[in-house]
This record gives structure tokens, sequence and C-alpha cells, in this order.
């Protein structure tokens, strides 16, 4: 996911233009400095999943950006007349340093979501303490490296380490692994993005009985896993089958990653 | 230096057009993630400082994001007509990691070139080891977020240290220290980007037979220093005299910066 799609709409400061004319002005801060923020939600038979979650998220990064949010009611016509017209994919908002708000849609091949990816281990280190941590900014450069690094060595994901070698997030994902039915993901403060999806996994395993620890993920835990998986908003509960080259348990999507993957769908559907 | 000034032009591609008409189309990646890279240039009676350097260091970076470099002799028009149009002040080349740039002028008031400032330690940590560090990137949010801070705290800069608490540098310059005639400033592993007016300071004290030493810096060397400095292209080579509210040696500035700000003047004019 990354702009819009020719021959689509975009709804800008809430008027639609044609995608080919939906441009910024070379001195908002999103273009100088990367100020500002965006959220990007999947959307299932016209309706938007998550949408309260993805909005409460965007208003908190905002509040710590110092950016002024548009009203509620001009957001909500716009996410619904881009949904009207792309009723199955994703949607996007995106919110500039300047004060301008961005809204469009897109579609995305239905076989990828869910479907099972591989990752390496990116060479970099992240900072858990970083200003932006926890932001999904505009200052995005470092996941869209470490997506070209991934795809660059065949893979469809890379894996960041913090300061201190811990596992922390994929570039676009979350990242929980499984051994011996308990679930791992990283804790907050070890400098991840909360991921709405990944809120939906606590709450779907707390609901199945499962025990999920958030806190250190290291990377023998990785490679000593029975299951692993990587949950995005738009692309949903992925089986993560391959590190490195190597296979991750058995090497396909797991019985709990199924479990949650199934319970989460539901959860996020629930009205 | 933000963006451009509005009744001033801006080279698109080449072409120029008023401010107000520069644009970006959204789909870019600038503005989606933050992708591409920019220079600030120091512009004095007409000419240009340092630009070999800055253009070396843009073609380095844009290598390392894999975005294509326009051709120099376009690029050696419009830096030539934008310093016509704004003969004192800076220069700003913007490389989008759509294939797009534009450049651009403004100005400055003198008095800011050189002037005694004040700085605060930021609160964060950022990472020596991460994918963009030397990289002059629009993803320039926690930079954007560090002058936040330190405007907030009343002072003109924010210090930035790395994930084992060693100084790097400021968020648009870079640090210097002078204790007993020697200079020290953070080594390029150490997580900074390498300035322009940084390596001329190296050049000038070699020059003048100072000793000066790349390599780790210390809270501690900072708080014992005789003299600080922080060097930009555009505001050069500026005297840090308070830190925290703290004078730094005497609070005003020292003759090892005052001697090395006039050797790098003429450095920098020398044709």
């Amino acid at each position: 996911v990354n702009g819009p799609e020719p021959g689509r709409s975009v709804w800008v400061d809430g008027r639609r233009v044609a995608v080919a004319e939906a441009r910024i002005p070379l001195a908002d801060p999103a273009v100088q400095s990367g100020t500002g923020l965006f959220e990007t939600l999947a959307v299932e038979g016209g309706r938007m999943l998550d949408l309260p979650r993805h909005l409460e998220r965007l208003r908190r990064g905002a509040a710590r950006l110092g950016i002024p949010v548009p009203a509620g009611d001009a957001v909500d016509r716009a996410t619904r007349s881009a949904t009207a017209e792309t009723p199955e994919g994703w949607l996007k908002i995106l919110l500039t340093g300047g004060g301008r708000w961005y809204v469009f849609g897109g579609t995305i091949d239905p076989t990828e979501i869910g479907r099972e990816v591989s990752a390496v281990l990116l060479p970099w280190r992240c900072s858990s303490r970083g200003p932006l941590v926890g932001i999904k900014s505009l200052s995005y450069g470092a996941s869209r490296a470490g997506l070209d690094e991934a795809a660059r060595r065949g893979a469809d994901e890379g894996l960041w380490r913090n300061e201190r070698g811990l596992l922390t997030e994929a570039c676009a994902a979350n990242l929980f692994v499984v051994r011996r039915g308990r679930l791992r993901t990283a804790a907050e403060r070890e400098g991840i993005l909360p991921g709405i999806v990944r809120s939906r996994v606590l709450e779907a395993a707390s609901g199945l009985g499962l025990v999920a620890h958030t806190g250190k993920l290291r990377v023998p835990q990785l490679r000593a896993a029975d299951e692993a998986f990587l949950t995005s908003s738009v692309r949903g509960v992925r089986p993560l089958v391959r590190v490195d080259g190597r296979s991750v348990g058995q090497g396909v999507a797991g019985p709990v990653t199924r479990r949650l993957a199934a319970r989460v769908a539901e959860l996020r559907r629930e009205v």
C-alpha cells in the first residue's frame, strides 16, 4: 500500500478530485520534513474495519506532533465516500504537518490477505527511545528501506531489532511467535507501532484462553518457535513460515495461528 | 529553513514556476513515505558555498536509496537561476523518491549566521545503526520533533545522544567541543550526518595546527568544555554558549571557536 491508484478519486480536505489532480504544496511540512501521519484500514464489503481505533491512533499521534485534526464529520463523509467508491481493499487517511488531509482507497489482491509470508532479519537497529516511536509518521523512510532490503533478499518482510538486539516488529506489521501454545510479542516499550490487529490478536487470545506475553522477544525465541505470524490492518494475520531462508516450525501455517486468524476476523467484523 | 518563501520561484524538474504553483503529486513516495533527499546550501553574494560537496552527498544518498539523480547540467542551470534570484541566503535542492526534483532559494536574517546559540539535551535516543544514518533524508520528522522540543524549552537547538548515551549531533547541525585547545566531535560511526561545514572545521583545524579528535563524545566532556560550537551549511559556525540553561565555558564565543569560524569562512569562499 503505497499511494493512490490511477483512475480513482482522492478526497482533498474533504473535496473529491481525480488522483491525477491530487497534489500537495511543496511548502507543506509533510514534503519538507516528513511531518505528518497516516492510517491504512482494511475495507471489506463496503465496511471499514476498526475505523474508531484507527481514528483514535491518528488523534493521539496528531496531539503528539502538534498537528490539528480535521472535523470528525468531514472525515466521516470522506471515508464513507471513498469506501463507496472502493468497497474491497484498503482506505488511507493521510494528515500533513500543514493541516491538510487526504483520503483515498485502493485495491489489494485478495490472495495477499492472510497468505503465508517470509521475512529476513534486517541488518540495522532501530531505537526504542526515538521521538516518533509509536507514531505512524510520514517519516517512513526507514520502513521503506527495510521493505526494499527484504525484497532484495527475496523475502516479503524485514524484521527489526532494537538497540538491545531484541526483536520488535516487521516494517509494516507486528510480529508474534507461538511456542507450546503460548503467544509472545514485543511490548510497546521495546519500540513498536502498537498495531490495531496486534491488539485484536491479544483480545482473541484472551477469549480463546491462550496465554499471551508482551515483553522481550529474542531472536532465539523466533528460531525455536512452533509458529510465528505477522499482523497488519490490510493484510490481517499472515503466517510467517520462513525467516532468513529457514522454516519456522513446520514451515506452514500452524493451528494456533489459524485459530487466532479466524477469531480476529470475526472480532473485526462485529459491528 | 523549512520550505519555499512566498513570492519566490521554484524550479520543478528544471522548469521555473511561482512558489504558489509548486506542488508535488500525492502519489510520490516523498509524500507517502518520506522517501527522498535534500541539501541546503549557503548563498553569499550570488555564490553557492561548497556546491560540489553538497552534490556529492546528494548523489551518495540517492545511490543508497536507489533514487535516480537528475542530469548535472539541468541541476546546474536551476541552481544558478535560483541563486541569481536570491543572491543572499540559502538554496535548497529536494529530490523525491519519485525522481522529481525541486530547487528554490530563500533569505535568512544575516544575524542568524554565526550567532551565539543555546541548546538542550533531548530526552530521546537515536540509533547509530539505522538504515538512514548519514543520509539527509526527507524522513526528517525526528529532527523536526527535536527542534520543536528545543523551542518549547526556550533553546535554539536540541542535542542527540545515541543508544550508548554518547552525544552525536544537534537536530540541524554538528557539534564540537573544545577543551585545552583540542577539538572533539562525534565520529560518523556514532550516527551523525557528516556535515559539510563539519568537514571544513576539521580541515581548518589541521591547517591551524589544532588537534581534532573524531570519536566518542560524552556529556561530561560537553559540561567540562572550555568552548563548544555547532556547524551547519546555512548558519555556519555558531558558538554554543548555553546547554540546559548552564553556561558552556565562559558563556560567550571562545577564542578557538572564533579562529576556526574565521578560517572556515575563508576556506568556503575560496574558488
